[in-house]
């Protein structure tokens, strides 16, 4: 009977899932709402009842390990805490209440940036790597750091948060509560805020003035800059530069040998990837230089998330 | 039959070294001159005539291991690698040719900062910790890092220069050859800059007025600081300031349960100690904050470059 593991990726709105085996083949998938279920445990039920539904459509097999990856997910105590965009206000247990639906099978949690970091180690480009960094950019900053082939959690658990290092203290205000945050300049909202300075600053024409800041979207402004839109392209880089000055602090740090960046950001690929080389590059040590990869991750534009979170479970699994 | 190991500290001017046992007594002290010997293996044999001529002083024992600290030293290779500071140019193999002089004990070679982080955790105050920070603040500004009980070398061994993060673009040159990077701000050498910032910012006395910058030693500042000086006290508040600020970026990166600061500016305790605390706390995320221990090394005035070199050779014998 073949041996699945249960990958689920809770987001605020919504929760996505998947049924994956030992080669990342997602057999199965589906997702549910996140919001609207304030009560926690009635948000359990409903994911359940989705899964239990997709699990349906399998042929015969076995349930062998969970793994989630969740906003402010701690691994140590497998909970999520204090997640500002998640309904459920201070610490909810999340391995201990899903656990009265499986019968002592390893259910593992971590927030979705080490999921992804897993992810790149088990199914992605970082196979074989011991010392390697993942930024997840998407409406925040996440970040996923392995060194000698091991996630870095940190004594409480919450290492990783890359995202809420320093650009500038006089900065932008960031949902952290304090000023320049390097998400609020690298990242889906990052872009956007960067997107309507420029505007600001220059007169030019460009198709992102007829565009409210509610509704664009990094896609919009991918787009653009792919056509060649002036704003655009120099949003992407400035986004560039930021994120090559601070990757550089990074390596400074842990001395990796490859940094992956993921989500739909990259996939402006040299519009991005090139100016945060070229500054990160800039903005190393000598002993550093040429030495560190800059690359999209080898799960761009698949179900990254769900097959983090799988491979959680997985690696858990083959440890034990 | 006592064993021992002997631990090495290579400075840019001596070379420091002792017989230490396992509870870290150092039996045995010696020191010889690094400078002066522009080739490496004429500087090894000069070493290791003063070491036996130490080692002849004591009772019957069994050498077990040798521990290095050095400037750019890399644990991977066992080299030193262009030392800004030492007369040897390039690649220096270090630990191969040490071997000739022993009988096939075990010789480890680290930076001095990760030796010291390593003597941190054997003989010092971080006895039990999985996650922490060593800061040694001497001319430059050192950083070992510990993850999950492990010191982080990185992918090429060089990890742990925090002292190279970027705290201003446009800031002070730096021996690196780039600017604004943290040691130039958090060192004896950076509070001697930012003593004569302020004499040229400010008219106030001071007894620093009359010292010049080549005779003006970190010492010096502190001692006038703890006299209640003006600028030297502003000056340790500046340099706690932008270390407090630094560190915040480490913890989002590390989350680690303390951060254990060493070196002659740490006899300033509270001058130095309380505007690092409070700029640190006032940077951190929420999540962080009141987590983190800032704390004075364990090792503090006492000879750590050799104990945490002996370290080293204790740690990768108790691992075999």
């Amino acid at each position: 009977m073949q041996e699945l593991v249960l990958g689920v990726d809770v987001g605020g709105t919504n929760t996505k899932f998947g049924l994956v085996n030992t080669e990342g083949d997602i057999l199965v998938e589906g997702s549910c709402k996140t919001k609207g279920f304030p009560i926690f445990k009635n948000y359990l039920a409903h994911l359940m009842s989705n899964v239990d539904n997709a699990r349906a459509a399998l042929p015969e097999h076995r349930l062998v390990g969970v793994g989630v990856g969740a906003p402010n997910g701690n691994y140590n105590r497998g909970t999520i805490e204090q997640a500002p965009n998640l309904e459920w206000k201070g610490t909810v247990k999340f391995t201990e209440e899903l656990k009265t639906y499986f019968n002592n099978i390893p259910i593992i949690l971590t927030n979705d940036a080490n999921a992804a970091a897993i992810g790149e180690m088990t199914f992605g480009s970082a196979k074989g790597m011991k010392d390697f960094i993942v930024f997840t950019l998407g409406t925040g900053l996440g970040s996923g750091i392995v060194v000698n082939g091991e996630v870095v959690y940190g004594s409480d658990g919450f290492a990783g948060e890359i995202g809420h290092t320093l650009v500038n203290v006089f900065g932008r205000t960031c949902g952290c509560g304090r000023k320049g945050c390097l998400e609020t300049y690298v990242s889906a909202t990052g872009i956007k805020r960067t997107v309507y300075k420029l505007l600001a600053d220059y007169m030019c024409e460009s198709e992102l003035r007829g565009v409210s800041f509610n509704d664009l979207s990094g896609k919009m402004i991918t787009d653009a800059a792919l056509r060649g839109d002036f704003i655009a392209v120099q949003a992407f880089e400035y986004t560039g530069r930021v994120l090559g000055m601070k990757l550089a602090d990074t390596v400074a740090h842990f001395s990796p040998e490859a940094i992956f960046l993921f989500g739909g950001l990259v996939n402006a690929e040299d519009l991005l990837m090139k100016p945060a080389k070229h500054h990160m590059e800039d903005n190393m040590m000598k002993n550093f230089k040429g030495k560190v990869k800059l690359l999209v991750s080898g799960l761009q534009n698949k179900n990254a998330a769900v097959l983090g979170a799988s491979s959680l479970a997985w690696k858990e699994l083959k440890a034990s």
